[in-house]
């Protein structure tokens, strides 16, 4: 059993000796760093940036040296205190997330099996540190394969018409279930700005090399335009549709040989693995958005 | 020494027996296969079409059987003579090139060396059946490499008001020196619709994973996006500029750490090979163009 | 619904008018070839072979010409006569599939559901035209998933000692239900010469890129040995292991982060990919096997 | 330009607080960090061990903060003395590198000019930070190449009896050129273990993918196995031939259609890409080796 760890992303103005101050802030505290990484924007500007994971060892915080730096208690709300003090200071936002409290996603999907089906599996096998909390579609196709791995599956049917309604019971739903990340696994629907701007944040995976081929049927589009090369892309999603922020993307090899179902077949392929990449990347606490771009570190 | 070869390429109505037809044809003359390929379009529609390639060792030719077939001579004329007569029959457009004639091609380029050295070494090297016939830019700084290889270089300077002149000597030095294909190897100019009417088929590199990243400064692009592979496309150059048929693509990983001068060295790997990789699948006459789209037998 | 069709699969001395001849018998009968490809060894020997793949339209077969040039019938039997007559005299070994009679496949597996989950959900999706008949496993653990998709489950433990029995159980089951296909999907289980002299084609997945890690815990090799790509060999079985000839392979790309259980990981999504692509290929009656090599027409 | 940097790349037991440490040690300098990376090896074990790579801006040292803690001077050897401290402290080893201190690299050649001319124009492209101090080979052929780029280039014939004596040659050309770095691009001849002891260290390309296909001929042997993906490893020379650790390693498709030769066309397409890469990696002082593996930061 792995001893529980906490995982501090942070995203600062660049400046000297950034490194030194968080991973000195827990050095004093006489916790171990499990693992860390950083990354500086490269890019000439004003604003140049700075961005950092630092994942820690909690055991350290049982003892007497944190107790000694942090005063009264060594309880999680009183490090993360102490830490956002800092974040203050340097100029820094910041997120913390530990290995022991489990995010519940959402997985919204709509009469195509593929992707939930490979979600569900790999977090059952451990790959994707996450609760799956419900199923929603739009259809009760796959409510039967919800059940059969006893997942809670909610149809909520739209329409033009009923669409607002539909999102509210939606953002209802997901309160609830205290969800953290929606994951659209071939969820057939646009979501309003509303929708997005009140909810958690949502991963859509993309069936076509955005931001190539936008919009519907790329895999009609690709074989149209006789490209070689098939893939998909996961991102946020943003007000503005196939344009939020990539989180990952991958190819596949194709040839005029093939139609354009055969083109679906082999992308369905790609858009499992490109998806799961993704949500693990999220999940593990690994991705900044920063404007239009992502860093993973 | 590889005995002398016919490339026979062609496109049809599809339609029962075209491949028992073309293939009957060479062995009633006695004349050896070497390779063939075909395709039938798979998309349902009113023009389903048919692709072939075959490769003949011309050696069959020379014998009694030939000569009985075809009449008074064995000679190239005769036999793409009595081939035409079939395909005229079966509706078929066609043509034939010979291993032991080679094809006469231009490279025209900028200021960048790296297309220009990878296409020559390649060459040299057997992997391209082609003669360089000449080089051609608008600006002298290549001209040492080419010289250093023994290459006619023609320095053919264009802005706006010259662009057509200028056109109009780079379509004579082709005629000039028999050309039957333009390579842009990384050649920094539009060319216009004129002569694109006039000269040879061209090959041109995008810098982009067409569709995608259409227009100037792709790699810059891609980093604003964030996008997490790079691209490179070979396709033919059509007077919509990066809308022409697609020859071949490929990617490479990248990321977040990358800015945009290293994704374009990164790119640059991709570019080279998979220009290469297109001219050579032209030379060896394996392309046919349909529509928007090739066929790559 | 498509229509039926019928897949010859032969591999014949080379000679001139091989393709000519074939795909002639098929014209001469009025019926139509949907696909067809070839391919001539291309290395100089005494021995070059001739392997083709030919994909007809059955419904020629109903029309007076067909019945005109085989005779007394036109049933798939005279078919088959007929072609045999033509591929005895050219010296050919042949087989025949039809769209409409899938083939009834085995899954062996031992405790890891992934690779059981893949293949059930790609037949499910129509991307295996199959009938998987059973499932089979030394182990219970994977029967509520079999069940979950109401196929039979078998559990044949085995050990040292009982090996020659269960491999004679598991001979019969095949034969009991007409099983024309065995798949290893992670069957951790050596079969005998003995089993694979009469039964069925076997393919199995191989967790590494042979010929590089051959035996158990491939990924440990490969995190040992600082492998900066993980990769995953689908092959026939044969009695000398991991030598079988070579069906798919692939790879992933990993870094010096990854520990072993990481490179597990990402191989498994190598592996399933792999595995299916090997499995289809075999059941679209693509594969010709060649001493050691295969040829994927 | 860029103003001068220098890396430090080390690697010590692993134990808390480290990164705090290390990188302490140039905040309290003043000394910007323009790049940093580290690892922690994630196999259980009595010696886990600790990697990192620290980029600095060396302006900071010109700057009073790093004088008053220096002591008596700023220079690159005071720096070296005060950080070889702390190093030994932790029980470090450790190096450095000058972004305004190329490295020499020789670069030995047999006969194949294809990664000769590909690493010399990487250079004269910017994408390698070295100088080619010299070309060395068996054989005359490539004289003119490294001519014509104005290389210094000396022939050491080599026979197995004058293999002692050519070596030692070789050693004092390294020498007498200050080369830290040797290149064997497609050099046909194996080292010895007393040259490999004395020598630089050196960088080989494996036309295989090691483990895969050692020893000569990897291409007709991946040929003769029916293999699907070519590829190739670039290693760091040790006595044991090809089991070096390995830098660096990529693939490409091929299929039954290509013969050996094509295969090796391919395959030296790879070979290139995969070698620069790898010389790239390390000039760039981010490789770290550790056993039989290499820690590529």
């Amino acid at each position: 059993m792995q001893r529980p760890q906490a995982s501090f992303l942070l995203s600062a103005p660049d400046q000297p000796g950034l490194v030194a101050r968080f991973a000195g802030f827990f050095f004093d505290l006489g916790v171990n760093i499990v693992d860390s990484s950083n990354h500086a924007s490269k890019v000439e500007s004003d604003a140049k940036r700075f961005y950092m994971r630092i994942v820690i060892d909690l055991e350290g915080l049982a003892k007497p040296r944190a107790l000694a730096v942090l005063g009264e208690s060594t309880s999680r709300r009183t490090l993360e205190q102490a830490f956002g003090k800092l974040a203050t200071e340097l100029g820094a936002t910041w997120s913390v997330g530990y290995s022991d409290v489990q995010e519940k996603i959402a997985l919204l999907v709509t009469k195509e099996s593929s992707c939930l089906y490979d979600l569900v599996l790999r977090q059952k096998q451990g790959e994707l540190p996450c609760e799956i909390a419900l199923v929603v579609s739009n259809h009760p196709t796959l409510e039967p394969v919800a059940e059969g791995f006893r997942l809670p599956f909610y149809t909520l049917p739209v329409n033009a018409e009923t669409k607002r309604a539909q999102e509210t019971q939606l953002l209802a739903l997901l309160k609830k279930h205290h969800v953290t990340l929606v994951v659209l696994a071939r969820y057939m629907q646009v979501l309003s700005d509303t929708f997005l701007a009140e909810a958690p944040p949502v991963i859509n995976i993309h069936h076509g090399f955005l931001p190539a081929f936008q919009g519907a049927k790329p895999y009609h589009q690709a074989f149209e335009r006789g490209v070689k090369l098939i893939g998909a892309t996961a991102h946020y999603a943003t007000k503005d549709l196939d344009e939020g922020p990539i989180l990952e993307q991958d190819v596949a090899r194709v040839h005029h040989g093939m139609g354009p179902e055969e083109l679906v077949r082999v992308g369905r392929d790609v858009e499992r693995v490109v998806l799961a990449r993704a949500v693990r990347a999220h999940l593990e606490r690994r991705v900044i958005v920063e404007g239009r771009r992502t860093i993973v570190l």
